[in-house]
């Protein structure tokens, strides 16, 4: 594959009123180097032909059954050359697989599958493909996570000691899921969203950002988790304290009924020497707090940052990047994956893009959280 | 009393080096209506007579024991009207009791003993004496505290579902107690500070924050305290979930570990209608942030606040007043208890200012946290 | 023009060591309207063909002259649609004129031409070609610069009085425009950039922000233009009082030589009743100070904004959009523009998208700006 | 003098409804060098006679006119020390000449006299007593003040090249002088003001801070002062150019009509090598931007800071301290030095207090700011 061409995104999900499909269309060619070409975007075949026609699609390619589309696909000379899986929780599982067995190249929306079983089930089926398997942790791209993840890596900070890492959400305040609220009436059905509520949701995100940046693995888990909301099936507050493979305890705080707050993530890690803050809706600042010196406020693009850091970026400082350009990262380097591979596609990411390892963690995070919180107790993780 | 005068002060503690005693003679001097005049400052003779010529009082009140300061300052015709209490923890008990059989109100630094039984065993001598005894938990003193207690008391966020909060340092990140910093040996030292380290110096200033804001009454505690630094005594890390009296759960977190951290004290409060967070670092803003609306920042001294807020400002809004402003907004309510009493001092605090019945609570809660993290599991409050 | 497919545009300008060419190709693509299929990249051939394969375009549309890519496409079928315009400032009006005349609506950089004369003769020429003619005025497609602009246009801050608007960057701090910086290079050079050196680049952003968000305009100015680094030949430090045509006084600092500044735009409109305060690097809070109230922090995509700032946002608050999706704006406007034409682009921009009338003024403000410093007075707008 | 008890001060101003008397009580008395004893609080002697009640001083001492207390106070064994002046700023000069007649140092409130005229016969006066005379000039006892001017000193920025600093106020957006409002009305009327209101009143902050911390002199001035709300007679509103004795350029901004305001003091210094920004409404921190490094936060008591900015604070980092603290290290600097002589005052003061050499200075900026505006002209200082 020699990258003279734009890569061939199909895409699985993202139908009309979906939130993250146009997110992922964006993403994927905000650098250039793919572009959107298919996509069974809704199992009703008139609402996946008004997507196509919205995404600006050869009508042909928009299809209206994932094994359609890859069939169809296969078929193509101009075939798409990876899909990318954007629908709710309990169809990652097997249109991944499917995809895969049909040799094409997957990028899935988190959390990996539905249970954890089937992320076991999954790893397997991504080993057995030799295929490359990204997933969509977002907030894996934002340069001054990566920032703060070379900042660990290089121990300026010390042994890390404590974490606290959180992500609040208002927007499940109210029981909107029993009026109608699409996003919100899937996720809060365990039959499409999983065992997990808030914790599948986005305390996966920010488990996955805690081992992700400091490299630590989570080893114990002891977790609360709620629903706030009377006659709600799948809890929409969570609290987890994780023990992490070096000691270090993490505070992990997660909630929907955060009754004004937005998307309120926030990473704080305590080293020997001292620690670091990052917060996702001012994504371009890194508070950097030292034991005997001033804060350090690093900015976005500053040309003092790490490699990883300004590797990412696309503007020059003072030219504020968002959630879309993190989620870009993902699939920019996921299409050098792809543009790197001669003969075959080559299926190892570089260590800063998230997997399969980390989707099975994730899943097997939510297990061991929902575990702990019904009995009350520390579980191993 | 009729106010015609300020009223007199005996203090006990705050010797040299002392961190606190300058704080509380600021403070009680701060609005006018109290003057330090005698002191027990150390129980070196000759550390008290230089922090009496520090304090600039009378040589001959500068006593170098708090019994002979109660004794000798009874037989003065122009005695003083009250003893503060500003020792190390394991002082605070028997210094209150002999202040209040002597007949003289007593203000006392936090918390309000060493164990819980001393506690309890004081709050009868409270009740006993007859006499008004204030506790100086400084937080709720800040103009926009009170602001945030009355939010709770109105209503106006709903019933209140969710509250974080948290209280950083870092300064006992390394082991300086055995290197002779004053302030953290006799706080890492059980026979000083008492069964909590970290929990009890500045845990108890969350928890009484908490309860003191949200009208709520902590019921049951679920409490992780570590004690990070090797060798260290007592916990100097700490994380407890609590289950407020409407069911509500709130997470505490406090350490004295988290390098790089100040005095990070922040408040969030999440109501069914919209939630609220104060930060101690920048206390004269408030923000509020509405599930249907924009976030408000109310400003200190805004015309708009509620009276409870406005009552304990001095100055204009934009000038900024902090902690030692706050901290004498405790000593002005007191000194206007004993004003206002005629005869006899009267017994009955304001609400707004922090007595025996949260002293006995804070101790408890010390208590119930070092009982919950040592059983691992949730324990009634 | 159905809009059934995107629509194609060539780019003249942004080869290799542009910033802002795949700036313009993101922000044209980014909310699938668009597509970037040929372009004049650079005067050398070889340059601009391997921007063609940068951008991944055909290699036979990587023209090496604009007006051989007017020509080659003119005789396309599936020729372009609009020209887009990122060369260097004394190329913006030749360039603009050719494509008009060769009947292709233009999407220009900033500022519209080199000279006031030139933006004269410009707009005339657009008025004759009848064609649609817009103008990044990047700050403009900010979803919370819509609401600051709605706000002034209902009157909810009443009459304004005042108004601050300043942008400051350190970047040319230093005289590196003598080192071989491209970018530093051509700004520098008055053959390159006009008679506005930092007034001209910048300051020109300053001055339509405030026209824009206030609906005021400029009747009256007075400058100081400084050139603080030494031998630099224009300037690179700006104040200006700015008399609006309601008599409100507006202050517009910039300046080029703030060491340590990114890219440092604010904005303050003082009303009767309140202000609001916006800032580039944090675009998506937008602060509202009334003077009998709190505080308001609007923050993007919050339920409560106008429908003119809910239009132009992608995501659901709290995920942060920047500079590339404020400029993406602009290009889906024109988009819309181009689509909304039936048989004959339709030349009418909607009031939210900058136009020729915008560049004119522009100019104008250099003019004005460098005449009034010469004379140190004020002049006539 | 010893220090062995507390100086004695005596106020003239600050009866029932100033602001500033109390404000002068509480900075005087705050470090416990200083003690309020005496007093001409207004010239009606009722008021004056509640307001020694207020401040608790002995009624003998509450004197109705400035003169009668100078007299009284003459004759007493426990005279006063010092006077100190916080009348309306027509009386600053006759007060101050009268106190230092009569051998008593003076602290005056800025400004320092009404007219420029006035200052310069005040330095006379002071001159010829060889007493100390102080100007509470408040922003200049602000510990990151001191550590910015300390920053200037060393070099640690380069050359200084672009001042910014701005005083904006909301307070008089209405004309609420001509309904009562003493503290409005005063200041809004020539006669008790001077030529100057908002320019007056905080606009000589706003140079006086920036001379004490640059260290540069002010020596050409371009203003604008305006008179926004109808029928004022003094200014409201007013920018003004500062050519700086090392030829940087300093824009100055002030406004008392900036609606939602409340004391918005911003100082902004660019050097060659980074900048630094301090904002008194948040003062415990200064944030200083490298050109070629991170942003740095330093905070109040950090370990870090120059000595002379350790000096001034009282309290550990993120104990926040205020505006009353600030003005207290004034009179604590003024207390020493008092504390200092021997056998009689010693006139001089510390270069961080400022003095009647800052007072003519203020004055002067003053007058050149109404004649350069009245010209519309640059004017020499």
């Amino acid at each position: 594959m020699a990258g003279q061409r734009k890569l061939r995104m199909g895409m699985v999900g993202g139908g009309p009123g979906a939130f993250i499909g146009p997110v992922h269309r964006i993403a994927a060619e905000l650098d250039g180097k793919i572009e959107l070409v298919a996509g069974a975007f809704s199992q009703s075949a008139d609402r996946s032909k008004a997507a196509g026609e919205m995404y600006k699609i050869d009508p042909a390619r928009a299809y209206s059954d994932y094994r359609a589309m890859i069939e169809g696909e296969k078929k193509r000379e101009d075939r798409i050359d990876f899909v990318a899986i954007v629908t709710p929780n309990h169809l990652h599982m097997p249109v991944a697989v499917a995809a895969l067995e049909a040799a094409f190249p997957v990028m899935s929306d988190k959390p990996a599958t539905a249970t954890y079983a089937e992320a076991v089930e999954l790893e397997k089926a991504v080993a057995k493909s030799g295929l490359p398997y990204g997933l969509t942790h977002t907030y894996a791209g934002y340069s001054l996570v990566r920032e703060a993840r070379q900042m660990c890596a290089s121990g300026e900070l010390g042994t890390i000691r404590k974490i606290a890492v959180e992500y609040l959400q208002g927007w499940l305040t109210n029981p909107i899921e029993t009026s109608g609220q699409k996003q919100a009436a899937w996720r809060s059905d365990p039959a499409q969203s999983g065992a997990g509520g808030c914790i599948g949701d986005i305390g996966t995100h920010a488990f996955h950002l805690t081992e992700y940046v400091t490299g630590l693995k989570v080893v114990g888990v002891n977790a609360s988790l709620l629903s706030v909301v009377p006659g709600r099936k799948l809890d929409d507050d969570c609290t987890a304290l994780l023990r992490m493979n070096n000691d270090a305890q993490c505070v992990l705080m997660t909630s929907q009924i955060a009754a004004g707050e937005r998307n309120d993530m926030r990473l704080r890690i305590y080293g020997e020497k001292g620690s670091l803050e990052w917060h996702q809706e001012e994504p371009n600042g890194l508070s950097v707090k030292w034991q005997d010196g001033p804060e350090e406020i690093r900015h976005a693009a500053g040309g003092y940052l790490s490699e990883s850091a300004k590797a990412v970026t696309r503007l020059p400082g003072g030219h504020p990047e968002g959630y879309l350009e993190a989620f870009a990262v993902l699939y920019r380097e996921f299409a050098d994956v792809l543009n790197a591979s001669q003969d075959k596609w080559q299926a190892k990411l570089p260590p800063t893009l998230p997997g399969i390892e980390a989707g099975v963690r994730g899943m097997r995070f939510i297990d061991r959280a929902v575990e702990s919180s019904k009995r009350k107790s520390w579980v191993e993780f």
